[in-house]
């Protein structure tokens, strides 16, 4: 996608220098385009851990080329080891999103198929490249499978624009391109159609304040900001005619778990019969899992990202404020599960399907 | 109640200086206790507009005693107008809390039974005594009404602490004393019940990370801030009991208008089982509307409030951070309404009744 009407994606291979990733330091945005160099695997640990990159779709490619860095500085005397350790080590930043463990079991498999160690860096690199373009590609495929819900929507709305709610951001910064939510949102705002996106800010962490109003607004796509609080209101008041959401891991009976706050929207979509849909690659489903809300892990997190707010001062400086009293303890959870029943339907790469153990089953 | 052990209510009379009211300006909490003398009707209009003090109770006492400034500054030969006018002003201020305009319909009432205008203003210093006093009274009664229903949880639980969600500040800063959703809370922690709440931050004005995280820190109530989102996952995993908040206006129906946000959880209340009451002293009802969707106003507020975060910096000093990009626009509503469907009960100064038409009409 563009940023100041360059492309990018999030995640790419240093040009010239070969074992250099690079990656778009998410921490900073919205306030300056920082691009970081990462080299080690402690570097790849740091940049999921304090979410330098998040969303599933990225948080899996970047374990890959994790992978790609354990087999490339693994000492030849102990390599098998070190690249366990690191994988361990990758797979245990960030519990909630299961593109994680996957693409690190899939650098795994591969690795465990070559013949001799001398193969292992070609081989892992192939695999992280191949998890990157397939979901970029996964990520178009969705724009185009969700580009025809909105276009009925914006038929019967004769020129007015089409509203869509969307929480936290699975925008193409949460993967490695186009994102997952946003991909019918930018194919639609490219075909013309008119659409405005109401965007949750999605505290604690304010990812839809700092990365998809960001994003929005890099690619020309009208929209507002809002506190997560007014999206039943607006919902209320025929304000909203689509939520589109991202997913971090979805059970085979179609329970979604997601940034903390989805289930909320869900159930307002649901009293106000307002499409509720889930973008997500198929990487995101875990088809181990049935019962969301029993099985799915999820992260409690520093409960200074809630006592806190990091943002940029009128002088252009950044601080952190406080803002509750010295003493406050509080509670940060990163996701909540939406029951499987508030869904409208899901959209992968292979098309739309309801929330259910049938029709995943045969995706 | 208590600030660092002594006792305050939020606006009071200044000791030996009549035509002086002073205030405690919630908008310096919780990183300062600072103390405003209101003297003119600008003062008081200031003071309910700049959300200096909020709440229902406490902005109808607050407007109470604004128009005995108004009656108090009027200049003689024109002082009908000029009470009138400064009522206008002072319900202008603030739409949907229905307190407001009903504290100036007492004084006005008050005001035209009066002889001569040389009763004004201790017609108008009377009335406004018995608004604050009836507030403080009222919302002492709520805790009462709501205390037998944490009791019973209580028993339930065995000793396990009775976890109570709140959203916004519905405290006694909302309030002259006591507050309505928190009189309960109080009056459970006086009896020696093990009560634990959960406090919405309560995005975008934080009311309930400034506000309420800080009142039950000062009376040593045990609690937790969350996020807004948060409180949807709560439900889900059983560690809410009970869900209780203030309202702005209830109709003769009893939807409720309060804070933006309590609807998304009273629908995950509803989702759960997780009991939801709404507290409120009796002048919070709007019998003249019924249907609170369409018919209680819903102020819209300046955009900065969700784009601005405002607290404090490590080194002690106060600042507001802007947590999105420059140029993104944001929407500011204030409130939302809860349907009665979604309403467990309703509590006021004269007991619990259901949020229905029937029953509230008997009240």
């Amino acid at each position: 996608m563009q940023i100041q009407g360059r492309h990018y994606r999030t995640i790419w291979e240093k040009k010239d220098e070969p074992g250099v990733v690079q990656i778009i330091n998410q921490c900073r945005l919205p306030h300056s385009l920082e691009i970081l160099d990462l080299v080690s695997v402690e570097d790849f640990r740091q940049a999921i851990a304090d979410m330098q990159i998040r969303g599933a779709g990225l948080i899996g490619a970047t374990a890959a080329y994790g992978m790609v860095a354990a087999v490339r500085n693994a000492p030849r005397h102990d390599a098998e080891a070190f690249m366990r350790d690191a994988a361990q080590t990758l797979i245990k930043t960030r519990p909630t999103a299961v593109n994680l463990s996957w693409a690190i079991q899939q650098q795994l498999e591969a690795l465990s198929r070559c013949r001799s160690q001398n193969e292992w860096v070609d081989v892992a690199l192939q695999v992280a490249r191949k998890i990157a373009n397939d979901d970029a590609s996964a990520c178009k495929r969705i724009g185009e499978h969700t580009l025809p819900l909105i276009q009925a929507i914006a038929a019967r709305k004769k020129g007015e624009p089409v509203n869509i709610l969307t929480h936290c951001n699975a925008g193409w910064l949460a993967f490695v391109d186009y994102g997952s939510a946003t991909a019918g949102i930018y194919a639609a705002y490219n075909a013309g159609i008119p659409v405005h996106v109401w965007v949750d800010e999605t505290r604690p962490r304010n990812q839809g304040a700092s990365l998809t109003a960001w994003e929005l607004g890099e690619q020309g796509v009208s929209h507002h900001l809002i506190a997560d609080n007014t999206g039943g209101y607006l919902m209320q008041h025929g304000m909203v005619d689509l939520v589109i959401v991202g997913a971090d891991r979805v059970t085979r009976r179609g329970d979604v778990a997601n940034k903390i706050g989805t289930y909320l929207k869900a159930l307002a979509a649901k009293d106000n019969q307002v499409p509720f849909y889930v973008a997500l690659p198929a990487s995101s489903f875990d088809l181990s899992m049935a019962d969301g809300i029993a099985e799915i892990p999820v992260e409690e997190r520093d409960a200074e990202e809630v006592r806190l707010m990091t943002g940029m001062q009128s002088d252009g400086t950044l601080a952190s404020v406080r803002i509750c009293p010295e003493t406050t303890p509080a509670c940060n959870y990163g996701f909540d599960v939406t029951p499987a029943r508030l869904i409208t339907g899901l959209i992968c790469e292979h098309g739309i399907c309801a929330a259910n153990e049938a029709e995943i089953s045969t995706l």
